[in-house]
């Protein structure tokens, strides 16, 4: 903790967090994941730091979620020791993730998809007699990775590899990370549905095959935040629920003025006859995502808002350089410019959090827009 | 220093520097500018790092040019003290110039465009009775910042706030931004000749009011690669020569196996039935930068080159998640992709090299293929 100090003292560009609406972000998806059955493991990878995840956790080890070894090590080394590392296992890194086991004494899970992922994890468990804890990837949208959750055949031929060559089979985890492409309610539970369906029958297929499927894990923010039936699930996943963005505003998940990250800068010139103002706060700070562009209402590089982080009408960062922001009116917006001098300050909301907070070694925490904490975060791998 | 070891023991994902390459391209620039009579100041906001600033550079102590005050404190420190703080000043920021100026005996270099900067930096100045040195902005393709070079009154209005005021005036400089979007030789040595002509025409300015003006700065590698004529010229600036990359490559100042920078990448998966490979580098690692898509090559999110940085035909990284990227062949492309197993060492040659540096906190140093140094970078503001 530092002294309360005004939001003017902070050096620009810089990235707040506002502690009010994270905490509600958070309470408001567990009391809609609290009317089901279900354990909640919050993915940390949007916020890469202890202090974010002990606002969000169930305890404080855990369960978590986090998508590099560096996070592993350091929520473990912190006591957060029920973790699953959710990105496809590679041979190579699999003496780091031992070590991260036995040091810390943490329960870390890895994921994979085929047998031969299956095959090295089996070998090294059985080298270094540490049954490693493993789920099974199924591909319940065709976005990325995973097994299909009709190929039964594929399931048992994994599973078995995993049991038969001496490590542990933990269950199956689908990512319907293709609901990020959708907009509208019914699209949403439909996507909800559709990823459970393909877990549980993915995790019939290995029962049925007389392997063990404990763990039935699915998530994303915008299926948790829309799914109506859990039936057959164990737990639920979700990560940029905590913080919400502009593309997640786009989708439906949060409104607006709940995102609760943004990035502070300061205007330091002028192009009057373009109607441009040019602020300190490019795409090193703000991140090149432009992930709202492909939405309905395309944000540029961010939304302008004055430095309570109320919006200004049709301000956006229209383009950026690596430490300039060109902001101005969005393309069809009716409302002239607002007059801010050199020297203003503005907060820009994000189109993407996990992107915009990765720019940044540390969270400026403020509350009733003073500065009240500054947290570290545990960038890179 | 580290002992000399294989790419292969390297964590992945990672970020390569191949040392052979930058001072190649350091030698290519050099020899370019060697025929015109001007200084040479590169901008050091690519690489971020003294080693490799020491090879870029006249000499210890600079000239370089720096796009944060956190860079400025770091080059300071460690004796590069003829500096240019290349974005438009702010009053809030003038507290730490002049500790950067006072503490390492740096020549710090503010730049501006308005009377409302002139006169706070020039009343800074008298105040802490260090007379700051200013050079003006000007705005020579109309990409970003900067006063238009035909407008003597402004410019004058400028000169004279800052020299009446307390502050000293250096000079003048100009970025031809725009430049980053043409193509040919043609366009490009235009282009030098507009931001040449638009330097020489705001010094004269300048110097028919009386006001002293003694740099004339430009400079952008596309057009500090194909300039032809630098009367009037003092200085030449320029930063991601260096390093190169697909979007330099795209516009014509570098080939693609000039390219000094890649990331490291692992096979963690597949998708066979669609010619996915998938990786363990998403945006995090390469950027969310897509610089390239608008030029006749769209890259994806970067080419893929097997482990000594040969491309392989018309593989690109088709799309990323955070830690994820989708490997395939470009859509058009003929050959299929290549067998990888998981495993599978790639690099990733980036769109644009400057923002896939700023993804990671360190070097990792090659020649010949072996890691040779590791060498930090300095993110952050």
């Amino acid at each position: 903790m530092i002294h309360t100090r005004p939001i003017g003292s902070l050096p620009t560009p810089c990235l707040l967090l506002d502690l009010n609406r994270l905490e509600s972000n958070v309470r408001r998806m567990r009391a809609h994941l609290a009317q089901f059955a279900v354990s909640f493991r919050p993915h940390l990878k949007t916020a890469k730091s202890l202090d974010v995840a002990r606002r969000v956790m169930d305890a404080a080890h855990g369960p978590a979620m986090v998508s590099t070894l560096r996070e592993a090590e350091y929520y473990a080394s912190q006591g957060v020791l029920d973790l699953v590392y959710g990105v496809g296992i590679a041979p190579g890194k699999l003496d780091r993730v031992g070590e991260i086991r036995a040091r810390h004494g943490a329960d870390l899970v890895v994921i994979l998809d085929s047998t031969e992922q299956a095959e090295s994890v089996a070998s090294w468990s059985k080298a270094n007699g540490d049954p490693l804890p493993t789920l099974i990837e199924i591909d319940c949208d065709g976005h990325r990775s995973g097994v299909q959750p009709w190929n039964a055949e594929q399931l048992t031929a994994i599973g078995r590899a995993v049991t038969e060559g001496g490590a542990r089979l933990r269950g199956i985890l689908t990512h319907a990370g293709g609901s990020y492409g959708l907009r509208h309610a019914e699209g949403l539970t439909n996507a909800a549905a559709a990823e459970r369906l393909a877990a549980v029958q993915a995790a019939d297929a290995l029962r049925a095959a007389g392997l063990p499927c404990p763990v039935v894990s699915i998530g994303s923010t915008p299926t948790a935040s829309f799914v109506r039936n859990l039936m057959g699930i164990t737990e639920v996943r979700a990560g940029v629920f905590m913080f919400g963005d502009l593309v997640q505003s786009g989708i439906g998940t949060c409104q607006v003025d709940e995102i609760a990250v943004s990035v502070l800068a300061t205007v330091i010139g002028h192009q009057r006859a373009k109607g441009w103002i040019i602020i300190d706060a490019g795409w090193m700070a703000l991140s090149p995502d432009r992930g709202a562009s492909g939405q309905a209402l395309d944000q540029g590089y961010g939304l302008v808002c004055d430095s309570a982080c109320l919006p200004y009408p049709d301000l956006i960062v229209l383009e950026t350089n690596q430490e300039h922001g060109i902001v101005g009116i969005r393309p069809g917006g009716g409302a002239p410019p607002p007059d801010l001098p050199v020297g203003s300050l503005v907060r820009i909301l994000p189109n993407h959090a996990c992107s915009t907070c990765a720019q940044h070694d540390r969270y400026r925490v403020i509350s009733a827009d003073a500065v009240v904490a500054e947290w570290p975060r545990a960038n890179g791998w």
